[in-house]
């Protein structure tokens, strides 16, 4: 499978292009309307006020409710954009974020409003496809899940801790980060290599790192393994029926760059909101000189909750590729 | 560039075929032997007794003790092996390890002495090419250094403390993990994409996490970004000179998957040697029932300071594809 | 460059996802509008009558009328159909068309209506991407221009000779196939190599064929180095200047799979269109039993004149590949 | 699979790395050798002088007699060199030969001797990764099977025929071309897609081109579409029991570039030899001035026959790719 996301964020649209889907899977246009709401931002005071209809528009790719085969395009317009908002921006780069690594990258001929190709919207046509990726992989009997591991440095939260830390944050015109945790359920054993380009962590962190604010990616007990002994770490074997199995799973179901079939598990680090309402130190590229910035959009002030739907995307994505489409 | 790692542990000889090289790099053959020097075994009581010549033959792809352009093999033959240490592992997996994978993901066919082509020692080529993609970045300016931050739980470890953990470990037939983290200095503002596939940290996860024990990989902050809020996280612009530059690189000098001019730092985990002197729980596939495993052969205690190169060598072809070759 | 060309001969729309265009490149839509006219069906006696508007929406990659440098999506709503003329050709496939292999290929999910994905249609969106490709070459001074060298086995025939030869076919309810030559301009000497999938040869090739009813390619001389000496077939060398040239171009401006500064000729042959209106043996895939089959629906019975811009097209993403975009 | 064929002509070695070999394939070595037995030079009147020895040690990939599935590396040491045979060549560039592209696209550090990596020497390990790519289909009932076609322009020709042709271009310092005729059986129907990088077309072609001298691919009838009506060129539909067949395969196995079940045939045009005794006119890229040129060394005056085993070993890699491998 391949894919081109495309699109800005106040742009004539977003969308993605899909080749190399199996031909014949149903279409569940509900499921995919509620992964899509998952990611939907303006449903409590959390999130972003902007509102999205992110209606998809399939153009291509499917016949009759089901996948043809051929690429799929599917589309979600622009409406609600407020481009006034973002023009000073354009030389004023806000500190974390791509501001500044896109102008020099697109020689300033980028679209700077709303972070243009940079935009978190960006996710909304991810998140689609990621839909359409676990409808595949449905058929094959595999699952991904993902939940809030951690928000503000609070490992597992309930809604209350993670609302609290949230709307802190925010009143200190700030932001926070945190972690997702997913599990691929339902792969078999024996899929992926050692070898370069085709080991399952490799697969999976091209997917993963693709998506906006991630910055670390873990597999199993991921970076908990400097602390360990080995004795403490080794799965170790036993047999449930006739099938090998771990008793724990801290490799995250993976070993030697190969699945082992235990679920694959993995947890993604996300950087909080560069965009933040204080006042930051940045350089006007234009003049050429320091200069301060306080922004004023709308942003959310921790992107972890509407960013689980997208990494389960990824994920989900990263398993078709791993099964061979 | 494209490479091929070759070789089993106890098969005539391990390699690399790397294609895509530029033409006139002059093959500094003793840089090149002391990057290998560094993660030969051996050395000292951490680490196993296998000794290994590890000097490389060049087949291809050098005239006149310059690079060609068309692509080049190296070879290292394989001289002391005690195949018998391993035979009983054929149908014993060793929790942690690949050997039950690469049972399944081989069908059985795979060469199981001393691990195969999963064994360690595959790291070798990979240094080899780690040392001439370096000598191809220098002449770009760009450098890549690393150091272990973090043995056994460990953070910047001394020698003594180091070697004192992994003797502790090793006292009790066990091994520990760590961290190396990394720095590539002298990349441009402005290489890689925000898409699949072309960003910064999605080359580097690729390379990276093709070494083997790598478990998991963060940038700049890495997993801590969970723990800050944005206005920490941030890194403030300002100009060195005409320079833009950032005051802290918490973003491990990428932004929206494109290099901001900072030196892009990166830390990997790596998960304690699955090989222990320990008895653990395994299943004899041939058998089909629970077995007990006790390993003879020599083993590290802890890979990460022989890994330190490996993973240096894999940032190093990572930033030549980062440049475009 | 990596593209993705969506859409079905009857479904809402086709398109084309193009990843990697360098940012900057003024987009002229008049030119893009005059590539795709060239295309058009409909102009005349020779071609279908079907009317396309053929007008594309750049959704995405275009921002102040110039390229973005992030991807770019365009979209061409499709409207004169007429999906009833296909409905029985969904169990009585086309000999010589893809019917059948796509009915195998998709498991009979794929949208027969007008040959679907297969449609000769789903080249005008590869030439609007080869427009745009065309746009970036002239900033590099590349350009490249295409002639019909050959229509139902005349050679270099006159508009004269190829009006009649195609209305000598259709009045015997049958199509004829041709030739187009190419040539690229302005390419420096010493791009591609000599390694798989890195050749000069196999680059153009792969676009080349990606072209429906493409069934030969050739480089230079191509087929016609068969009858030849190498005194005859080799082109001598001269100085123009300080420049190295050649006094003829059999080679097609490539040795050893690499560019030598003379312009890169090609020559592709095309077939005749499938689609004819005589009785044909087929089978029919429901029935299980042999069937005849007459096609009442509109079909060019030459496709090479409106072929001439899509090969030019191709030959111009291929060229954009080479230069490294 | 991915493969990297690395050396050159007056080097240490040549080989090839062959990665994502299915496991467990028995390595028939005699088979093997016949097949690399079939390009061997110094065979009779009609070929180089030179004799190699031309055994490929493996290095890796293979345990017990049978492929382990791991990267498999095969290397060729080079003897019998006359280097000074060379020695001018290295600014006098050959008419028709990579000379002159190779020293600008490696900026002069290529290995000049032979040819270096252009030799058709290099063409040694193809065959014997052809070999093992066709052991590998064996098992899956793929065969791979060419034939000259034409040499010196005379269209099937006998050995009679084909010697003398090749005798009287030897006689005036002379070289001709051919042209090699190939079918693929076996393949099941429905491989492949129409989109570009998938067809089976371009599929073939990349690997076809890869080979030195070809200059031309067709497929089924090839260039002979452009003078044919559509009547005559598509393939009637018959039932073979209950398998659907064509009566004819004019489309060489593939509509929409994919496979319909019928043989996978397509012709390939080889240039001749561009290394001919007779005086040349070439330019002296030192002096930078016009000059002459006699070659001295060995050389083939037809290397059709010579190409044949190397043109099934690229069908036969590129019938493993479409297969999935």
């Amino acid at each position: 499978m391949k894919y081109i996301i495309f699109g800005e964020s106040h742009g004539p649209a977003i969308g993605v292009a899909l080749e190399g889907l199996p031909s014949g899977i149903a279409l569940d246009m509900d499921f995919i309307a509620s992964e899509m709401a998952r990611r939907v931002p303006g449903q409590n005071a959390m999130t972003t006020a902007r509102r999205e209809k992110d209606a998809p528009e399939i153009l291509s790719g499917v016949f009759e409710g089901r996948t043809t085969g051929t690429p799929l395009c599917a589309v979600i317009r622009n409406t609600d954009t407020h481009s006034q908002d973002y023009a000073k921006l354009r030389t004023l780069p806000r500190p974390g974020h791509a501001d500044y690594t896109g102008f020099v990258r697109y020689a300033g001929w980028g679209d700077y409003r709303g972070g243009g190709h940079f935009s978190g919207r960006l996710t909304a046509p991810l998140v689609f496809a990621g839909a359409v990726a676990k409808l595949v992989l449905r058929e094959r009997g595999v699952a991904v899940t993902g939940r809030i591991s951690n928000v503000a440095g609070i490992p597992d939260p309930t809604p209350e801790q993670m609302e609290a830390a949230i709307l802190a944050a925010k009143a200190e015109l700030d932001s926070v980060g945190g972690r997702i945790r997913c599990s691929v359920t339902g792969l078999p054993v024996g899929l992926g290599s050692p070898d370069f380009g085709c080991n399952v962590e490799g697969i999976f962190s091209q997917y993963l790192f693709a998506v906006p604010a991630v910055k670390a990616v873990g597999f199993g007990l991921g970076e908990g393994f400097a602390a360990l002994r080995g004795s403490q770490a080794n799965d170790p074997f036993y047999l449930d029926g006739g099938t090998v199995r771990t008793r724990t799973n801290h490799s995250g179901g993976i070993n030697g760059g190969i699945t082992n079939g235990m679920p694959v598990e993995f947890e993604v680090t996300l950087r909080p909101t560069p965009s933040i309402a204080r006042r930051q130190q940045t350089v006007d590229l234009s003049a050429g000189r320091e200069a301060e910035l306080e922004i004023t959009g709308r942003h959310d002030p921790c992107i972890v909750p509407r960013a689980l739907p997208v990494i389960e995307a990824a994920a989900a994505l990263a398993a078709c590729e791993l099964l061979g489409m």
